[in-house]
């Protein structure tokens, strides 16, 4: 087990630095270390980190700042989103003890994954959650589910450090891509699908975008067959074009 | 089960009211709602509580103020404390889930556990210590162990809340395909690649296609993922009618 392969820590769109620090802190706690930080609200660094971290500042100097979900999950293999009972959507759904098993499960193989943890307020969007893999849901209160930032991200920590003796799996023949090349394919395929007019009612294109990330983040490619579907699109559309 | 029982939870000279709602949250996200305060620093109620607990009016409402650590093990049969890697002291030392294992067997007997939790800086002393049965101490990094009051309770209503007969998580069910659906796509993206001129090496172009072919097999799309792909391809082979 190396420490490059433990999990990343993606907050998407955070608001309060003090939770920021918390997460820190929780992360510590667990010895978690590989935090990024997606557009946080009041910009990067924050002074309301430091002190709410409680001495957790190795991980608050190493927090990455990056753009997107995107960038959030990079070099990442297996992708989870935190969410309160997510509707209408047709991901696997785990609790967090089941997402550390398989987080445990690809560490053997030696991959990496991350999980993205929404906005304190309104939570992770359609579109964040079209990227991932995995759904982790906290089994709760039925009538008081809201989890603060810092305690989501702490139970997830606690459930990985208390796994840490796992039996080694095997490992595959099928790797999985990590996630930049996931997320540049499906780039790749909305672009031409415009070009060729795809999304012709533009109500409908946002979830018809949903859609095709989904398809393509669950059909789990390989680096090769990314590569091999890059030369598909290239030829059909540019046979089209000729 | 009767809520009775459920384990009650003793802050021990609380300090920040602001920990104090972090704790109410945290019970009430794992149905906990016995909550009792030992001589807290700044009296009782204190108005910082309130917005911490977020929501968690009930658990805060009804936190019983009480003057001495008897009391606030007062009516339970199993007694608990909270402390970090403690020494010198022969009591049993136990995992946040194993102490619950405890909990259980004690509420199946109809019997009632108690939990004390230290001030913020200090923790618990040894006086305080001497008055329970065992002690809860949760594994953590050894290198950066304090946990937050709110966290460390988070963690054993978290563990208490999972050890009672857990819903099964929903996986949405994702249905393969028949057989023919799949050989179906596979025979229309060769035929529009053949078309696009992308098997231009015609030695090479079986074991392409046996590519494409495990590719697409492997992916388990489902008849709806199948259906969006035809168009997919469609759309990228001959633009849309226009």
């Amino acid at each position: 087990m190396t420490k490059e392969l433990a999990p990343a820590i993606t907050l998407v769109r955070p608001q309060l630095g003090m939770n920021i620090g918390m997460v820190a802190r929780a992360m510590a706690n667990f010895t978690l270390e590989d935090l990024r930080l997606v557009a946080p609200r009041d910009g990067w660094p924050n002074s309301d980190a430091g002190p709410a971290a409680a001495g957790a500042d190795h991980v608050l100097d190493q927090a990455k700042l990056v753009d997107d979900v995107a960038e959030g999950l990079a070099g990442c293999q297996l992708t989870f989103a935190t969410s309160v009972r997510p509707r209408h959507i047709h991901k696997p759904v785990v609790t967090p003890k089941e997402a550390v098993a398989k987080m445990r499960e690809a560490e053997a193989q030696g991959l990496k994954s991350g999980i993205l943890f929404g906005p304190e307020r309104s939570g992770l969007t359609a579109d964040d959650l079209a990227a991932v893999d995995m759904i982790i849901t906290c089994p709760v209160n039925p009538n008081f589910g809201s989890l603060n930032l810092a305690q989501a991200v702490l139970l997830i920590a606690y459930e990985w450090f208390q796994s840490s003796s796992l039996p080694q799996t095997a490992l595959p023949d099928h790797i999985r891509a990590p996630h930049e090349e996931v997320a540049g394919l499906i780039g790749h395929l909305v672009r031409d699908l415009d070009d060729a007019g795809y999304f012709h009612v533009p109500e409908r294109t946002p979830a018809t975008i949903r859609s095709l990330s989904h398809l393509i983040s669950r059909a789990e490619f390989s680096s090769d067959e990314i590569r091999m579907l890059h030369g598909i699109i290239r030829a059909l559309a540019e046979g089209r074009r000729r």
